[in-house]
């Protein structure tokens, strides 16, 4: 972290300036050119709140080297992170492939498409039981009763599942029935409830919120994984633009930039990026390319009839067919998909 | 709301797709011109999942004529909501003068705080106890103490409390101890915390989401209202745009285009919204020309010693200049400052 | 400017690094800390071109702390510019009032509006004859006829005139007919166009681009001022945002941080910010209170037969109440009205 | 287009309404429920001002269902459009490549750089030779002399040249000199160019405006077509959005969404995009794999001394490698590169 000082500041203020920063633990180096003075912060600056020295008159403009963030930080981890997730693991070379509807409607529903996505190349199943709806007048999910469907669907197809939490309340049962726990894009910064998963050893499956930037992003995760919970996979799922014909606008470069920055695995849900099933190819062969460690995508057995979200649903057929396309593309990549395996065992 | 159908659509669909409409309690009218059909739908459209309709292949577009918001929505409630707090009442004549340091930081500070800033023309107390931080390393606020400290400075004082509330767990301690709950921008779709708030009858002051659509911010007041609580004041305090010089952009347009579509007050926080103290003046003053109903302003004892946001907090002596100001303008607008009846009164 | 280097970068890497700024004509100290080395570089960075060093692989980040804009820059001109346009004058205590319609569509029309507007307050004519669309179909103005009628409407009323100048070919006619030669938003970064209205003495009216941060359009300003041409106003018209509701969000904060950095007048123009006349009241009245020179306010005698962006007018008549609004507050703020003047006089 | 109106517009107002919109050529039907009334309109609506329209005090809102673009749309021109491109083509299906430095610094670099792109598998050289930089001070490009050594470059290559035409004063030597003219992102919404290059036969490469939604590219598209010059070519080079960590966030659902709106071809610019080097592989990659007709690719001989824009520049051995895993994907795609031709020729 650097301190550069408005010209003109005397002695005195850099001297107090200075003692302040140490009280935090670091140290502090006083440089000067003709112009200007400016300190060299050295140490762990993630504790040192920028807001505050920024009110001092004398303070022109701070500068952090270092990332605010240490335990998502590639540099503290120079590897990979492969994160286990019941039978399964994200982050390896083998894609993760999550699919399933937007909610879970009745068993008959969940079982009929676990069943079909697993066929067709997924190795987990997603649904959700607890919605966040714009309107609270919209269908809210079937809560705990979903989640029990969820686990059927999970005991007739193997299929680990990944569902959404929307509240502390129902942490208990989220620990004991899911594989791993999707926190939404309006909650990622619900840091109540990101403590709280942190807490569990579940692994947490973390979607970017609607505007929020990399350095937010991880620093969501670090609030996981500072207490104590390190199975964190990041999802980037479309954010918000001023491009009003796609619902938002998915940002591949993510995957590079994340990978640079952080350790963890990253993985893109083309299905909400777009908002439209016409654009979910694109997107998930894009983050294939780009490195992601795999994808969620949103498949339901009668897309005009789904609860919520149906515009943006493939059949399980069309993501049959595009699960085809990734296991060439992921070739090319040298990496594999579910499918690939299976079509060798079975 | 109007749907559209596309070219060619058959007698068939289209009898489909009214008697899926109609089971939703709505009627259906259908129209013809040369080129297309479309169906005007008459009701009570506020549940219609237009997600789930737009997945049918043979709908080009569904327009929405009516909000998706009842109770939030003026055209059901023509005349402006005030709201009582405290012995404080905000949305009338009088402008709600909400004032206080970011973070409780100790019972000397909170107090010595709140009797400067009613003498300097504030008739709310506010001061984070819990606090949304970006970085977990960063200070987390005083917490049931903070709450605490707050409550003797009202008993010295006599000002009505507003604090954030980041979790349900907290939800009893605050409906005892504070005059109005702050719903942060963070939060403003934590549809958990916001139906709990709903339950109460505390007044919930709801700041709008760092990138929320005002729909979506009045969808979220809609939560908090279909709970039973109509209680809600709403504060813009900037959105997240691509300008790197300010933290956020103080949207004024906001004020004019809720007082359009909702009798809720609105307020403004031009503290967190530009994100340093000279900017505060220029966005409380807009915000109360624009016809905003209140103000939220940063006000620290010792900025530069905040343990948090100092640099955007005014000290007592510059808040006070600002009501000053801030008096004259009210005064054009036909609208008082608490400050005005204190001057009288004193 | 600061370039920190990454850590572990040899004294060979630094020489060459340093050698290489230095042939720029600027200084270069070294200094370094137990974890790395910067250089800091002193002299007039402005032309120092910051991504060409950060393709060296040992940069780590480049810090800038000077402004890259001299002209425009209040540093070096700390007192306010007083711009004479015509026999007006913008950025002094009296604001800058342009008014008329968005296109100018006959010459009885324009002439009438410019009476109608002068009476009611304004000291300026403004009225597109070259119209930048969207589309090529649409009306794209009259062009120098268009010219023409604004010259007769100034001969009848005196109102200095304000128009848009889209193309270096009519610059002489512009330079000949126009007080002050407004630069659209979508021509921000039109680099030719700048030069050349540059190497002129008329007045620029340089509205901000749809997404252009303060120091891009600083440098925008840099352009003109930078040809000989120092008479440059700048005008902030609304951002765009990911919010539908309103045509583009008003930045009313852009006039602190303009004033700020800068010694150039800024002018709001309430009726593009927004797009609906029920906004141009608000963002107006808001203008004024934040510190703007003047503002720039459609005004059409037939808002409903405008040829071009009808839904943002005012009437004459709701133009004159604004003005009396405007004078009331500009004495708030120790300003003053044409219209106060007018009164004076009449 | 749909016109809603207001409820309780009477008869009178309705017959207005129908008879203004009906002088544009267009029919209008009239259709009312028990709520409202609304006017459908059948015809060419490409002309109509909606703005215009909603001016109107009945009119609640305007929804169009037709594009405003015409001779860009695809529904009046379903096939691809292929563009010749001097002995190239671009929309078949091989790729284009288009690589070379941002900037011409002579012409050795300039030969040197074409030859090493041709052998690595460019079938376009790119440099600039007038170059829009946001600041005055910085190089503004070699100008005419470039021009003359990208002619010379591709005499030794015979590789097409694509370069930034800023200013209509050069049109004719581009026209001249140059295969594909290309209008920068910053001149998107320059219409006077775009009418100007509209009248020429020379291809275009019309790059997307900062914060340009897709409706005003295909619009600003419509421009250079309805001069009469069909040969258009978008090209997607990121968007401004909140995140800092980047230049510009990539915005890969513009291949399948401009697919299916138009038949232009569309390609990818990563280096732009992303602002630096490490970044290109990941959007180039995505490009290929969402349907792109091809890639704009920033290469440097020397990249550390280039004379702008650096930090994005590949050098050719990163080129030739990013080329190969090209040439795999493409080849998983349907389609080709030009490099798997010369590899069969040589």
């Amino acid at each position: 972290m650097i301190i550069v000082l408005k010209q003109g500041t005397g002695a005195k203020a850099i001297k107090e300036i200075t003692k302040k920063v140490e009280e935090q633990g670091v140290s502090v180096s006083h440089f000067s050119d003709i112009k200007r003075d400016f300190l060299g912060v050295i140490g762990d600056t993630s504790a040192i709140d920028t807001h505050r020295l920024q009110a001092r008159p004398e303070v022109e403009q701070i500068v952090r080297v270092e990332e605010p963030y240490k335990r998502a930080n590639r540099k503290f981890h120079p590897e990979n992170s492969i994160i286990e997730v019941g039978q399964e693991t994200i982050g390896g070379d083998q894609l993760g492939i999550i699919a399933g509807p937007c909610s879970v409607e009745s068993e008959e529903q969940i079982v009929d498409v676990a069943k079909r996505i697993k066929k067709a190349g997924a190795n987990f199943l997603r649904g959700g039981a607890f919605k966040p709806r714009t309107s609270p007048y919209s269908f809210q999910g079937l809560e705990l009763e979903g989640l029990r469907m969820l686990q059927t669907a999970k005991a007739e197809t193997g299929l680990p599942i990944v569902t959404e939490l929307m509240s502390t309340k129902w942490i208990d049962e989220f620990v004991e029935s899911v594989d791993m726990i999707q926190i939404g894009a309006r909650n990622m910064q619900n840091f109540d409830l990101l403590k709280e998963v942190g807490k569990t050893k579940t692994p947490v499956l973390l979607k970017r919120g609607l505007s929020a930037t990399y350095k937010e992003w991880l620093m969501s995760a670090e609030y996981i994984m500072s207490e104590g919970n390190e199975n964190v996979i990041l999802c980037e799922r479309g954010v918000r633009t001023f491009e009003p014909e796609t619902r938002n606008t998915l940002d591949i470069q993510a995957v590079p930039v994340i990978k640079k920055l952080s350790h963890l695995p990253i993985i893109i849900d083309p299905s909400h990026a777009g908002g439209m099933s016409y654009l979910v190819e694109a997107g998930a062969k894009s983050g294939i390319v780009a490195g992601a460690d795999g994808l969620m995508i949103e498949v339901h057995n009668d897309p005009e009839n789904a609860w919520s979200d149906g515009e943006q649903c493939l059949t399980p057929d069309e993501f049959g067919l595009l699960m085809e396309k990734a296991e060439k593309l992921a070739s090319v990549e040298g990496r594999t998909v579910p499918l690939s395996t299976q079509s060798v065992s079975n």
